[in-house]
């Protein structure tokens, strides 16, 4: 199923930023950077439970802020994409 | 049905600046910011064409990146949420 995993991670300090290429590099390792924030992830139910463990250790939660959207097996037609598409680098720091 | 609008604004120039409010702006309309790039909009098919209109107006497509998740009208369930929840000012420029 795709999963859309959707986060801000505070970095008004420095271990924000630390959280922010964790959290990144976390998603990386289960599917696509589409946007600064925003992966998309082809998980099955084992690894979604995996990966969600993995991201809620590497976040702040009083600081931080994690959303997933399960999308299903039949999301064709459902994610439309408009303007530039990005190749990230996991760790360059984002100004938005 | 609930339509996820994630977007990336360059904001490396002026012009960035007041597209990011702008875009933000739009989505105020139709949904809630449920993260600083991230909106969910409650909006029937009608609303949807003429968000996007509106969205696609407000962005330079050679610079911004936007993306649309229909999550359909059955999406409880779908969506989970971890961290702090944000209200947050839709002209506050945000570092991420």
């Amino acid at each position: 199923m795709l999963v859309l995993i959707t986060y801000d991670i505070n970095i008004t300090e420095a271990a924000g930023a630390r959280r922010l290429r964790r959290v990144a590099k976390q998603c990386v390792n289960y599917g696509t950077r589409v946007q600064n924030s925003v992966f998309e992830c082809q998980v099955d139910a084992t690894q979604y439970v995996k990966l969600k463990h993995l991201l809620l250790k590497e976040i702040d939660e009083e600081k931080d802020s994690l959303r997933f959207y399960s999308l299903g097996n039949h999301y064709n037609g459902k994610v439309e994409h408009y303007g530039v598409r990005r190749g990230i680098q996991v760790d360059e720091p984002l100004i938005l």
